[in-house]
This record gives structure tokens, C-alpha cells and sequence, in this order.
């Protein structure tokens, strides 16, 4: 048998919490043997959602956490004050190997915080990258780094095009995935600064397939797998995806409402409108990984239900049974062998 | 009576030249008494274009120019050695005072190099910034800058505020247009160095309405109306807004064929659509106007049709009847006194 993945996760993160976690990592456990959780928050909050399901009681685990990080918190000074807070008990089973990974639908910026400094990243990693798949128009891509640290090093961005093309080979299946870095036009000596000295560093790493450039315009397209790029950058690329389909739907959905013959023809289309906006929903994958790591540690969506918690749950398996934080080791420190 | 306006064509430029140029042009010199347009390209095949039309010939002017400088080409080498070309040419007349403004919708490159290097800065503007017009739920905001100078410096930021706000107010007719400087998060203290350096210079700068740091994510809500950044940013911006909404509009099409019933829906949709989009259409206002030169030049899209280069004639018009130039520099010109 395949060895147990342990999973800590905030059950007081996000907008549905500790109902929706609770519910999600009950079903995990039923669905998979070798998954073990701890629930970690409030305890009396936690135990009256878990006595609505039966599960296997071996293997999920209660650690009270009496304190919450808001949302509006800076996230430095909550990470620092808040030790009994379910972000900072639930980091520390990681980091104490307790837990394998570690998962949270609450504030982002507690858990990048939380991640680098509770978790602590792998010796060698200059940076831990946060990585969420955003949907193309042929299946998903990984945008890295859309994090906390803006103002990346070139060198720093050839870390990120590694330890994506490990996350997308060996956990999404895309074989010698590509890699691009964005930038403002296709041709090599276009770019900023950041860029023009990543490129020939890019260019010159063997452990990944780079094919260049890639323009804002054709990530939507899909044209590459791994979406290299500076924090800033990315956190623009990630924030307008979600601002711009949720005005662009916003607005079909008015024109829909704009006379009677319309009003009829929406309510035919609105089955195979759903099918299609549903295979752009990213949350089918789990959440967005915080890579380089001494453990994983993933934020899911605020607004997470139960199946995107059950989704991370397994994406957690899959990272621990791809080895992934090894696979990220050895080629992070293949590449400086003098440390 | 109000004073001519003079505007340069590039009758070579863009997908659809000369037909498409030439039947804009002749269009605006028909609705506006007091346009005067040069039709700036090789002679023979925009005089085969005109003799389609009925217009007031005293109002319309044929420059011949016998090169075109193609898409592909480097923007500053073809400004260099194309000397007879449209572009090259066209924005001569501006330089020289013969015209107004220089419009074309061929090479981006060309234009902004073009722009720089023979029509030139108003003194004391340090870059020129491009700015197109981006639709959003509330109607368009201005980007700025989207142009090929990345790295800006904050106070080229500064610049570009008080650019963007004459032309939103005077042009647009937004009444002490709101401006915001795009950020990863709202608060003053987050952002890159570049950000942190620009935010309190926008804050103490009297001539304009700032309103702080704007995210991706409030962009397409219509938050601000003049979305300050550096060019790489705004480059991404730019290009995403057009790459993700065509994939979002194709796979929305995609669904829409799924099914019988669904194919049915379309067909009554369809109208109510295409109202809808239509006002997502940001041509309807003219090109991307280029800020802060001594006269003024407007990209229009390479796929320009009669209409967008109509609407950009008049754009030229406007913005010659509202001196944005004199404004711009009066405003540029009275930071940097010493001067």
C-alpha cells in the first residue's frame, strides 16, 4: 500500500468555513484510503459539523486553534502575533512533519507569510512561488509567480520555469510542458529589463522546454503551459482573468435580459452555456500551489465550497506520490552544487 | 467659423488599406466642413480609391509616398531608411505644420518610434505615452501607457496622470476623471518599488483626481477612469483584454452550437448579443491617441474598417478644438518651471 498523505487543513479559511471544509475533507477520507486529516481551528465549531457525517474516525484528527487571521490583517504582523490562529497551528504541523501539506481558503497573504517563514522554504529556493492554474481556450496553463514578492531576479524567474514544469509534468500530465516568459512582443530582445536578462538564462536551462516569448493576448489561447513571469506582472495577469469574465458574463447576461425573444432563446442556451463555463473552472484541480516549499502548502479560492477542498485533498495526494518537493530539490540544488 | 483641422492618413497602413482608409476619410470630409485630410501612400492606387466617392476635393489631398513599412519590419530601422514611406511621410506633414494630426493603422512599432523621433516631444514631456481607450462595465477608461518605453520612471507616472486626465476630461468629457495607479492590492504601502516611488508623488500632484492604488481585478469594473502604469503592464493589460475576451466570446459561441435547443437559443440571442458587444467597442471613440508630441498621432487597429478611421478623423478634430496640446504642455510645462 501507497504511503498516507497527511493533510492539515484551516478549517476556519474562507467564506464557507468550517461548514464547507469540514464537508469536503469528510469526503475526501471516504473517497481515499490513504488520506489522513487534521481539521484545524475552533474545536467546538469543528466537532458540531463533523457529527453530520459518518467517516472513518481513525483518520481525521481535531487540533484546536482558538484564534482567526482576518481577512483585512496585515498579514506579517497577524502571522507573527497570532501563534494559536488555525493558519499558523496548521503550518506548524508541516513544519514539525506531522502534516504533509497544508491548505487554507483564508488570506492570502497570511498563508505566503506563513508559508516562508512558519513552513520555510527548501534550501536553495530563493523564493517560494504561488502557482494557480488559470483556464485556456485548450485546458489550463501555470501562471508563476503571482505572489506576495514582486521585484523578481532573472535568476529567481529561472527557478519558477523549473519548478512549474515539474508541477505541470508530473502533477497536470502535460508531457515536456512549454514554457514562455510574458512579454510585449514575440521577438527576443523585446521586453523590460527583468526580462531581456531572463531570456538568454531561460534560453540556455536544459531541465525545461522553453519556447520563448509569450504576449499577454495568447495566454488566453493556451500557448504555453508554464507562464513564467514576476509577481506583479502575474498578480495583474490572475486579478484581470477574473475581473474581466465576470464583467464580460455580467454584461451577456444583461443583452440576454434585453427583450422577450432573447429572454426565451437564454433559457434554451443555458444548459450548454453552463457545460462550457464549467470546464473553465479551475477549482476541478485543487487550489494554487505555494511552490519550493519544505512541504506544500495550497490556497484555495475564499469563496471554496466542499469540492474544491475535496479537490485539494487529492491534489496533496498526487503532490506527495510525485514527490514533487524532491523532484523541485534535486533540480533547484542539481543547479548550484556549490551550497 | 472654428478652424480647419488638418489630419494625415496613412492610406497604406492596416489590414484594410487604401479601400478602407480612403471611405473614411471621404466619409468625415463629408460630415465635418471644417476637416481637411492628406491621404498619404502610394498615388495611383488611392486615387483609384477616390474616384468611387463625391466629396469636396478642395478638402482632400493626395500625398504620394512610394514605400510602406511592413509589419514585421523593426520599428526604428524602418523609420530610419524608409524615408518615402506613409508613415515616414504622413507624420512630416505634422512636424513641418502642415497638419494637425497623423493617423495610421499599420505598424505599432513604426508609429510610436515615428512619433518620437520626427514629430517629436513637447518640451518638458519625457516619454510619450500611448493610450488607448479600454471598455468596461461603466463605459471606457483610459490605459496608460501601453507604449514601447517599458521601465518608466515615477515621475514619468506623474506625466502620464496629468496626460491622461486632460485627455478624459476634454476629449471623453469626464468630468474630474478619477485616476488610479494599478496595484497588486489597495493599500498604499503594497505595490513594486516603481509603485511605492509613484504612489505619493500621484498623491500630492493637485492638477489631478487620484484615487489610489486600482487592481486588475477592478479594471474592467469601470473603477477608475484613467489607469495609470508603465508600459509592459499596460501592454499586459491591453493584450489580455483582447486575447481573453475572444477566447471567452469563442467559447461561449462553442457551447452554443452543443446542442439542438442550444443552436435554437442562438439564433434568438443573436440581436441582443450583438448589442451588447457592440458597446464593448471601444473604435466607436477613434485610435489610441500618442500623448505628450508636438501634434497628435492616433493608432487605430490593424483590422480598421471605414468607421474607426471616421471616428478617428473626428477624434483629431476634437482634440485640436479642445487644445489638448496646449493644456497638456501648459500642465507639463509648469511642474518643471526652470525649464
Amino acid at each position: 500500500m501507497a504511503e498516507v498523505t497527511k493533510v492539515a487543513l484551516d478549517a476556519m479559511g474562507g467564506d464557507n468555513a468550517p461548514g464547507e471544509v469540514v464537508k469536503g475533507a469528510v469526503e475526501a477520507v471516504l473517497k481515499e484510503e490513504k488520506v489522513y486529516v487534521y481539521l484545524v481551528g475552533k474545536e467546538e465549531l469543528i466537532r458540531a459539523e463533523l457529527e453530520k457525517y459518518e467517516y472513518d474516525k481513525a483518520r481525521v484528527e481535531v487540533v484546536n486553534a482558538t484564534e482567526v487571521i482576518e481577512m483585512a490583517e496585515s498579514p506579517v504582523s497577524a502571522i507573527r502575533r497570532k501563534k494559536d490562529s488555525s493558519i499558523v497551528a496548521g503550518m506548524k504541523l508541516v513544519r514539525e512533519g506531522k502534516a504533509d501539506a497544508f491548505v487554507s481558503a483564508g488570506s492570502t497573504g497570511a498563508v505566503l507569510v506563513g508559508g516562508q517563514v512558519i513552513v520555510g522554504r527548501i534550501k536553495g529556493v530563493d523564493r517560494a512561488p504561488l502557482a494557480p492554474l488559470i483556464p485556456t481556450a485548450r485546458g489550463f496553463s501555470l501562471l508563476i509567480d503571482c505572489g506576495a514578492n514582486v521585484d523578481a531576479r532573472a535568476s529567481h524567474l529561472v527557478q519558477f520555469a523549473k519548478m512549474g514544469s515539474i508541477y505541470m509534468e508530473h502533477i497536470m500530465g502535460v508531457k515536456d510542458p512549454k514554457v514562455g516568459i510574458v512579454n510585449i512582443g514575440a521577438e527576443e530582445e523585446k521586453g523590460n529589463a527583468l526580462v531581456k536578462e531572463a531570456f538568454p538564462l531561460l534560453k540556455e536551462t536544459k531541465e525545461i522546454n522553453f519556447v520563448g516569448s509569450v504576449e499577454a493576448r495568447d495566454i488566453p489561447k493556451g500557448a504555453v503551459d508554464v507562464i513564467v513571469c514576476e509577481a506583479f506582472a502575474g498578480n495583474i495577469i490572475l486579478k484581470l482573468y477574473e475581473g474581466l469574465s465576470s464583467v464580460l458574463v455580467a454584461k451577456i447576461k444583461e443583452g440576454l435580459m434585453a427583450s422577450l425573444r432573447s429572454k426565451i432563446g437564454a433559457l434554451l442556451i443555458k444548459p450548454a452555456l453552463k457545460e462550457t463555463m464549467k470546464a473553465f473552472d479551475s477549482s476541478e484541480h485543487g487550489g494554487a500551489p505555494l511552490l519550493g516549499l519544505n512541504g506544500l502548502v495550497v490556497k484555495t479560492h475564499g469563496s471554496s465550497g466542499a469540492k474544491e477542498i475535496y479537490n485539494t485533498v487529492l491534489q496533496c495526494v498526487d503532490f506527495k506520490d510525485q514527490k514533487i518537493s524532491e523532484r523541485i530539490r534535486d533540480c533547484i540544488q542539481a543547479a548550484a552544487p556549490a551550497e
